[in-house]
């Protein structure tokens, strides 16, 4: 075993503190990652929060870093080459969904970044929270040249949960798309969907983000408490990508769906209850998504270097875990914190 | 006003009689139609037993018939025309949607064959559980030579419901269809998706509507209370048409629906409780339809009189009205009832 540092919360306590971790040797197929920045999703607040049993737990699953060594059988990567892993380091391989390059939706489940089950050992997954992770080849991602390291971590998870939909749903130049939402899965949709030529609106619950929805490349803000300004904007969108992540209702939102057109539901998850009236009049659609497969990352990835497209960060040294939990967990960041890890040291 | 004959309920009973009924004289865009031929709907069984206040019903939304009348101004009926008329006689013909040709969305909200108000003298409408029924002429349809005017009636209701979904989710030659639920919408729902040229399949609670399911020109039965059969077909349908009437859970007809597909849900409304992760996971649509426009009407009764399709009916006497409704509720129906309004004479 590997021994590295990592952030972890103990006894039933939602603190996280500096706590010792092993890692597995390295198989064939492993490479060993020194992780320089992690970016801080709100499912992180959920483990942490939902956590009763005391079982080990380190977060973090959207993280770069670099190559420090590579299993005997790993030709795509070498020492010293930057990379990112996100939600998923494994899956079967062989179902239709792996074949298929849909890795998320693996049969036999993906084994997840962390709070999974290591397939080969049977051990518990641990998180990018950590000064080291240990990751089958596959699913590590060359980071591309010209990204920003530590803006680029949150491309790993909020990054391609936005653009899965958005590309399985056509979005290209002429579409008109709005984003319900602006955090961090929002502000990655609203750059995502103006790069690939959508014209691109934002749903908000309040006008204080109107100028950062215009700074990132937004038409307009509309405001969801405002019944005129929602029952102007009635079946006026092909897309509407919801990353709210409270519950809430879906009616006001498929309102402003045009016909044929498709509600995305990213934010939140959980059971939903709708209307059907609310997806018959006007012939509507109700889609979610939530993380890629292989090829989908990879593609995400380039057209994110392609037009300068990362997050919009706020980083912290690791230390400070405990206050982006928090500040996350009050909605207070524009618009992911990252962690930088290189205090573990 | 016009005098014509009825089947009505009267005080609070659910007991369908014969009843006097006016009609309103012709204004200058009317038709005046001889009933021959009414379907008897779902929604005509909930409107008769969810009548509470005595108000006076006629149900029946479905029909053909043939023009005894036109208004002054009518130029593309002649008398002895043979018409069919559906569940919208008026809309407000301005908004976006009517522009589109989708009057079933109409913003201010179709003017339905009976229970609803004309939009000119705010009157009751009244449906074609009668003899005489007296209809702006756009929205009255040429009945297509060589459709039997009486198996051709439930096509205006539920043929349009289920070519709907059909038409816009794109289906055609190989695309994997499947139809959950084979009654009056289910049955129509195969013989249109067969004809458009898709590899279809019918989802059922009991094996025992296999004979006619194959007849109808479906490949398979899926039996949906074997979880065996409902997990092999995992995955494995473009579209799924959902025509089960009463409440259901619309995870187990998610799960079949391939990556991209659509889950459309036409049965029953109401409100509906789903998991979000049934949608995400494999990347499903859900949708729903119901009626349709007026082209889109002209153009499923056209693809029915090309391809021979009508529905597979039980006609009865009009007389008979109230057994029909009694058998309706215990589903004992193979699968549309259609009444015989001449004995009204």
């Amino acid at each position: 075993m590997r021994t590295t540092v990592s952030w972890q919360p103990h006894g039933t306590g939602t603190t996280l503190r500096r706590t010792p971790l092993e890692r597995r040797d390295l198989r064939a197929d492993d490479l060993a990652v020194r992780v320089d920045y992690c970016g801080v999703c709100h499912t992180d607040l959920h483990a942490v929060q939902a956590r009763e049993d005391g079982r080990p737990l380190v977060p973090g699953h959207e993280f770069t870093g670099v190559v420090t060594e590579t299993g005997s059988e790993v030709t795509g990567f070498a020492i010293g080459d930057p990379v990112a892993v996100g939600n998923i380091v494994d899956s079967c391989g062989t179902c239709a969904m792996c074949r298929a390059g849909q890795e998320n939706f693996c049969h036999t489940f993906p084994t997840l970044t962390y709070d999974g089950v290591d397939r080969h050992d049977g051990s518990p997954t641990h998180g990018g929270y950590s000064r080291e992770y240990v990751v089958r080849d596959r699913f590590a991602y060359p980071l591309p040249r010209g990204l920003d390291p530590a803006a680029a971590a949150p491309l790993l998870c909020a990054g391609i949960t936005v653009w899965e939909p958005l590309h399985a749903l056509g979005v290209g130049p002429g579409s008109r798309v709005a984003v319900a939402g602006l955090g961090g899965l929002g502000h990655l949709a609203v750059k995502i969907a103006v790069a690939l030529g959508a014209d691109t609106s934002v749903i908000s619950r309040s006008p204080d983000k109107a100028d950062d929805a215009h700074r990132l490349g937004a038409r307009e803000v509309i405001v969801s408490t405002d019944p005129e300004q929602m029952a102007a904007a009635r079946d006026r969108f092909d897309v509407v990508i919801d990353t709210i992540a409270a519950p809430h209702e879906l009616g006001p939102y498929l309102r402003l769906v045009a016909m044929d057109g498709t509600l995305s539901h990213l934010g939140h998850l959980g059971s939903v209850t709708l209307e059907i009236t609310d997806l018959l009049v006007g012939r509507k659609r109700l889609s979610s998504a939530g993380s890629g497969g292989r090829p989908a990352t990879a593609a995400m990835l380039a057209f994110c270097a392609e037009h300068g497209i990362t997050a919009d960060i706020e980083l912290l040294p690791s230390a400070r875990v405990n206050e982006a939990l928090d500040r996350l967990r009050r909605n207070d960041v524009r618009y992911r914190f990252v962690l930088d890890l290189s205090d573990l040291d």
